[in-house]
């Protein structure tokens, strides 16, 4: 029989354990930073009825989504986001879970999109909600999460830039023209994209505003200053509009919360020129740069909605979430050289050998007792040649190599290496958990 | 616009997270489990080019698999389990990667299968392998890893049960039927659940053996006694055979290595008449059964194969491993009321109430001097009765509630309520992370 090509799918990648460790680690970090919040695991199918997932999106990303028939002659789709089936969830379960509903989720979403741009058909998405309150304190607390994730993922300095929907239709209902607003915050998101002059020209031609009422849009949206300068500058723009005073009121807010949640100063900033979107937000809206990555744009992103689930269900469900871009951010992390991509392919700090002869008894005995004083601990399969042994090791990146020749064995002694130092020492057998306890505590980064 | 049903498509279900929470502590003690015996992660794409899934598994299970054209036509497939997919990686990368590859994966695999039995159509596989090496030390591994992972998964007494296919092979060799393997031992995994008589029946019209012969094959199947008596009992029948004797000889290493390893007497039992399937174990075979519902069937099994690959390359790569059924499992655990399964729906141990009229900011403060001490801790959104923030407290099951009223916080103060205890102390601000993290600790079951 001719052999069969091994190979992925265009827009597909396999996860080899370099690339899979550190993935792991940040999936396990932001799991350990939504729940120390208090958001409760949450999982729904991969597939669904199509029905339930389409037309949320516009036509142009429902021809994205992989959509065929199953064994059963049903319209089937898999999911090509969190939230939508999450909207789904919410409508059939929350009536009995009850409210505030607080989840996270973590998982793959598929999109048949264009790969030339280095996008992926098949990426993970990290998602947390509190949905089935209008309270500010969720709102606040998104920020508090987004910093504790970012600070846990050691990608050094970043900034949550936020804004409120609030405040820009307040100043549009203030210009006279929230009746158009989705041309005119359109043409906003593009402003740090085509600069002042074309988003002008724009704003005047797509949504038929004056010269004047762009301009003082993109005033708004341009303001300069602390984040109080910005927000007195709102006030007196939107002259005392009732929306704006409430977007105003609920960032002064966040801001105070961010403060008391130990958000260092400057860490936070507000931007009046993200809209992120054009229906889905109606209040706050969060976005998250790198310093080090501008460029990769936000790798963490959300905002609050009135209404979660109103496709499926009469009962309202507002609620506030983010979502942690995993594969966008593992890029920026080989980008960075971030250490967690240092290559390491073992998930075990300890390379237990087989001295060629040795009995595997007696091999099995010592990593098992390394096991129970709970350090990883790989035992070699076969006695191949020390040197072979060894350059596993180095390949695999353990830091110890345990090993007791028939010498050693009859001498009772162990001998442990460190591999990056390359020093090695002879231990009483009775030793060995306390000295490779000790080595590893010394080689920590 | 009329209102879409919230469903899901049958055979699919939804984890809320009473659900999903111990599904990920299920998952997350593999992981530790694995990692500590040094497994890597890995991943493959859900989806792949048919040809490459198809064809492994006989026509019958082909109609199981989710296949559909996709956006550029081409003939895709969703993954049926974690192995296929492996073989295809192993195939491309481990010429790279270097061998012995040690590896485990975890996540969703999907076949339209008929749901009766209460089987579901997307499920989580949980695998772990060694391959590139045919070292038996890898093979006794693989019962040191299914008894540090039920240790680890709480769920009382087990056995796993072992077996070599060169035993088998042996005695049939020995016999002078092993041209008809495929339908004795077809026959011979129906032991248990057609009786004797009915197996000798069959083994006589499907492969043409002498009722003696088939006697003498469930004669070495029904060995009773200790796992050395029964390999005694291999050797006397197999008379010399190599291939019996071979497998021998590794069992009886397993079962030094598995005592070695700190797996308890008994835990281990030798079954002669487990065969797994009839065309991809080679070697050893485990089976793993929980004392107190043996009614579910393996709940962990494994097994060694000659050639991982094959279909994709020429490169030889034998292996062994062993895959977790994680649904079959936590259904196992919710029959056996596992206190995992509580009904426990928050991650947080710590509910922070607003206290009505509270300032926000205070609570924030109170809620991230817990978090800080790493203490997860949740916070109510708004200012509601206290009593309806207690009823959520108690719904969802957080250990101790936080507050502080007015006068408690004039005078310097915040109350802890055990909430199982239902007793309650004021404590000074400064004490309050002691407080709760001795209460915490009193509190563990």
């Amino acid at each position: 029989m001719p052999l069969i090509e091994p190979r992925t799918l265009k827009g597909f990648r396999d996860y080899a354990p370099a690339l899979m460790i550190p993935r792991e680690r940040v999936l396990q970090t932001a799991r350990a930073v939504y729940r120390s919040f208090g958001f409760a695991p949450m999982d729904t199918p991969a597939l669904e009825y199509a029905e339930v997932l389409l037309g949320k999106g516009g036509e142009e990303s429902d021809k994205l989504v992989y959509r065929f028939r199953d064994h059963g002659d049903r319209d089937v789709a898999l999911r090509f986001d969190l939230t939508v089936p999450f909207a789904r969830f919410a409508a059939q379960y929350v009536p009995q879970l009850g409210t505030p509903f607080k989840r996270y989720a973590m998982g793959p979403v598929w999109r048949g999109e264009n790969t030339a741009a280095g996008r992926y058909r098949e990426f993970a998405q990290c998602d947390f909600d509190t949905i089935g309150t209008t309270a500010n304190a969720a709102d606040a607390e998104v920020v508090l999460v987004v910093n504790a994730l970012f600070e846990a993922l050691e990608l050094g300095d970043f900034t949550i830039r936020v804004n409120n929907r609030l405040v820009l239709n307040g100043l549009l209902e203030s210009l006279g023209v929230l009746d158009k607003p989705v041309p005119l915050l359109r043409a906003l998101d593009k402003l740090l994209k085509m600069g002042r002059d074309k988003v002008v020209e724009e704003m005047q031609r797509e949504a038929g505003v004056t010269a004047e009422q762009a301009a003082r849009v993109l005033t708004l949206a341009e303001a300069e200053g602390s984040n109080a300068d910005k927000l007195t500058r709102v006030e007196s723009l939107c002259g005392g509009n009732p929306k704006a005073a409430e977007g105003v009121a609920r960032l002064r807010e966040l801001l105070a919360v961010a403060a008391a949640g130990g958000v260092p100063d400057g860490r936070v900033r507000l931007d009046l020129s993200i809209a992120r979107g054009l229906d889905y937000y109606t209040g706050t809206i969060y976005e998250t740069f790198l310093t080090a990555l501008p460029g990769i744009g936000s790798v963490c992103s959300g905002g609050r909605y009135d209404n979660l689930a109103g496709l499926y269900t009469k009962q309202v469900l507002p609620g506030v979430g983010a979502s942690l871009g995993v594969d966008r951010l593992l890029t920026a992390m080989e980008e960075l050289k971030h250490p967690w991509l240092a290559g390491l392919t073992t998930t075990a700090p300890v390379l237990v050998l087989q001295f060629p002869g040795a009995s595997l008894v007696e091999c099995v005995t010592l990593a098992t007792e390394l096991r129970r004083a709970n350090v990883g601990c790989e035992l070699y399969p076969d006695g191949a040649k020390l040197g072979k042994q060894f350059q596993y090791a180095e390949k695999r990146g353990h830091t110890l190599a345990v090993f007791a020749g028939p010498e050693e064995l009859s001498a009772g002694v162990v001998k442990v290496k460190n591999l990056a130092a390359r020093t090695e020492v002879g231990v009483p057998r009775g030793e060995l958990v306390a000295t490779v306890t000790a080595e590893l505590a010394r080689a920590k980064p």
